[in-house]
């Protein structure tokens, strides 16, 4: 393969969709091919999953609706990522395999190592080049919710344990995996992000 | 656990159904509660699922078809089946790993090994406490086939050498685990078939 897989890991807010188009543009002006996708649902297959699995949330199994994420992976990985990378195109994938071990790890009834073993052999062992994690801490998140919804204090709070957890799980994926994983400050502004993206870019190839 | 859980496998019209019918027969008369059910699609995922699986044909990558598969067992391991054998009810099930194993090993496309670990993962392993292989040499099944098809004569020697090789991946499976498997001749006739099945199952209560 010659092409790059480059992750971006985070929550809803954080900044993926926004530092994934100021990316590709960077590898665009190189004269490369770029390809941006996404997990869960970027097949027709996917989107029938991810369709199952929002439909009839609290109503399957936790490790049925894990394979089914790893289903929607291993079609995704083989149709459309692996034929991007093997004709050289730089591949910008919104979430990856450490999404689900962060949050079906953080949801305490699977094992994060487990998680991670059914990804591996759903995508035949495809690990990014570079996985880019844009870490909030959840309180502030939480601090940008809609005042609407303050009368789920009970329920916000139990969130906020789920987001520390899933946080921390990406922090110590970071910590044993340096050479692949960037963590960058999602309250920087956006081109102090994008800077730092690009200079950790810069040292590939 | 106080149930049994009992598996049948073996190819269309080798009599599985006929046969589990008797099988329940015999355990009603016990006063014992039986569950019928079936691989895939025993739950409303599954049929979902089944649906997904069919409609798509040729065009899911291997390891998501194997995975939705999956996902499936697990759905209905968690929902049907162990709720059943918990409240020691006897579940007949119509196909379950050994198919997982046997078909998609035979497409030769996968690692019959893997399959099975994916199937033990989504399941928990459970293991059925008898499996039943209805066996029948395919060049019989083939000699049955309606003359409208004999048109295929290529298409249908391929199927033959892939049926072949899902028959002895069941009878290598049975070497191994003589304890679990019990292989009836399915050319006998049905009462045969019943009574030596039965005579398996006084053994086990």
């Amino acid at each position: 393969m010659t092409g790059l897989f480059i992750t971006l890991e985070g929550g809803d807010g954080t900044g993926k969709s926004t530092q994934s188009a100021l990316i590709g543009d960077w590898y665009t002006e190189q004269g490369r091919e770029v390809v941006f996708t996404r997990e869960p649902g970027g097949t027709d297959l996917g989107t029938e999953l991810r369709e199952i699995v929002l439909h009839s949330r609290g109503h399957i199994a936790p490790r049925a609706e894990a394979l089914l994420y790893a289903a929607d992976r291993a079609h995704h990985i083989a149709t459309v990522v692996r034929p991007a990378l093997e004709r050289g195109a730089v591949v910008i994938q919104d979430r990856y395999l450490d999404s689900s071990v962060a949050y079906q790890g953080a949801g305490r009834v699977l094992d994060p190592d487990e998680v991670r073993g059914v990804s591996m052999w759903a995508t035949e062992g495809l690990v990014p080049d570079v996985t880019v994690v844009l870490d909030l801490d959840p309180a502030i998140g939480r601090d940008r919710l809609d005042a609407a919804n303050k009368q789920f204090d009970r329920l916000e709070a139990e969130a906020l344990e789920f987001h520390t957890r899933v946080r921390d799980s990406y922090l110590a994926m970071a910590a044993v995996e340096p050479q692949r994983f960037l963590v960058v400050d999602a309250t920087l502004d956006r081109d102090a992000i994008r800077d730092a993206i690009i200079a950790r870019l810069s040292e590939l190839s």
